[in-house]
């Protein structure tokens, strides 16, 4: 196979069709792009093929390399095609098409960090700096609920710069049900919301706990409020009424991490 | 005066110059809108002038007949006018012209709290919700330096959800020079880098302290970095490499606030 120079070349138009919701609905597959997070993909194996321009040099060509070795069919394209593909204003790395990496809830370890809930988060900035966040922090995995962004959509994977393919990650579940399997784990359900009972910095994080977090404009719904075990917030000082979501799980899950550890 | 209908009109077209960074340097005033921020723009007492759609009902209204008893000029402006003038897709509230709320950088009290230096922070959404978080954190002011993104850019405004108004802001002022003046002051300067020395959560926070944050991409300039009596991390666990800056700002303008203050 040669240059790939049409957007109507079949592979090109299969790709193509993933930056939509409904054509990542359809094949079950995603975009990745940039060479960082290819290199994420393709540790984690999910990778099915890759499109590169081969007039790029440098970690364009290392990541090509790397996935020519790991045995994934790689694509020759024209620089206009890949800008096609690509979601960045200036696409110079390679673009993945990757298979599915989400679990089912039961594969979710309690045991091993916090498991977050997000319940129907809207902002992909929002859940993809969340699942950067829940990585770092030492996160048992993150439970996107049904009625979230698509945690394929490209805003989500770019902003998670990589975590993506690092935490555990459980999507299109309805946040009841969440409730039930995680309370049947062992797990005490907390609520971060702004009205919560304890200050999270004095807040007791046992072996197993989950933090639910709501939506960005309404907050946790009552349904789901009323199954909690306990809920926290962080402490507000000055005039700001609440904070960002994505800064209020950063917080919050930094602290429980660290509680749940046995840090002061 | 009746319903202005063009966006020729010269309060609408001295208004408009301001959804750019030119037109902002040229007046020093910017724009701010929705009925949530108007209010606060009001609340500090910084609207030149107020535009809005006679047509939208509720809280457009009570925002306007606020700003008439404040003795704010009203300007009722046709739907159309006003979406030329908004940000957003679907403007209903109000848009008001502002007068600039920065401060020298002699205004602020490091007594207060910790004063947190943004260098050379590039992305909007960042600078918008770190303005919320320190806000939020109890800081005492947010020092953002020459070669930032404008404080004034719309998307810093929408991010900070008012907190503009709230926490005592600096800008436009050179990183060295930053670092002489808090000195002068008696403030310890610390750096939030990815190899910090030492663990937040194990930092010690003095009465007068200012933590410096830099680029997205390069980190903290060496020059800057170098003038630091101490550095700060958040430690990692997981695969992420690093925090995306907002989220590392939340985590520590909480715990270095906390710390100051003798929390745990």
């Amino acid at each position: 196979v040669g240059l790939i120079t049409s957007p109507r070349n079949a592979r090109v138009a299969h790709a193509l069709a993933l930056r939509t919701s409904a054509g990542r609905r359809e094949t079950r597959r995603f975009l990745v792009e940039g060479p960082g997070a290819v290199r994420e993909a393709l540790g984690a194996g999910v990778v099915a093929e890759l499109f590169r321009d081969p007039s790029v040099p440098g970690e364009s060509a290392d990541v090509a390399a790397r996935a020519e070795g790991d045995g994934v069919p790689v694509l020759d394209v024209a620089s206009r095609v890949l800008a096609r593909l690509a979601a960045t204003v200036s696409p110079r790395g390679p673009v993945a098409v990757c298979d599915p990496i989400d679990v089912a809830i039961d594969h979710l370890d309690p045991s091993r960090g916090v498991v977050a809930v997000l319940v129907e988060v809207r902002d992909p900035g929002n859940l993809g700096t969340i699942l950067r966040t829940a990585d770092a922090s030492g996160a048992a995995g993150v439970v996107v609920t049904h009625g979230s962004v698509d945690v394929y959509n490209e805003k989500v994977v770019r902003a998670s710069a990589g975590s993506l393919f690092h935490v555990p990650l459980v999507r299109g579940v309805h946040a009841l049900d969440v409730v039930s399997s995680l309370r049947d784990r062992g797990c005490v359900l907390t609520a971060a919301v702004a009205d919560g009972e304890t200050d999270v910095f004095a807040a007791v994080a046992g072996e197993a706990t989950a933090v639910f977090f709501g939506n960005e404009a309404r907050g946790l719904a009552p349904d789901v409020l009323a199954q909690m075990d306990a809920t926290v917030r962080v402490p507000m000082r000055g005039g700001a009424e609440s904070l960002n979501l994505a800064a209020a799980a950063a917080v919050v899950l930094f602290e429980l991490g660290r509680r749940r550890r046995g840090g002061g």
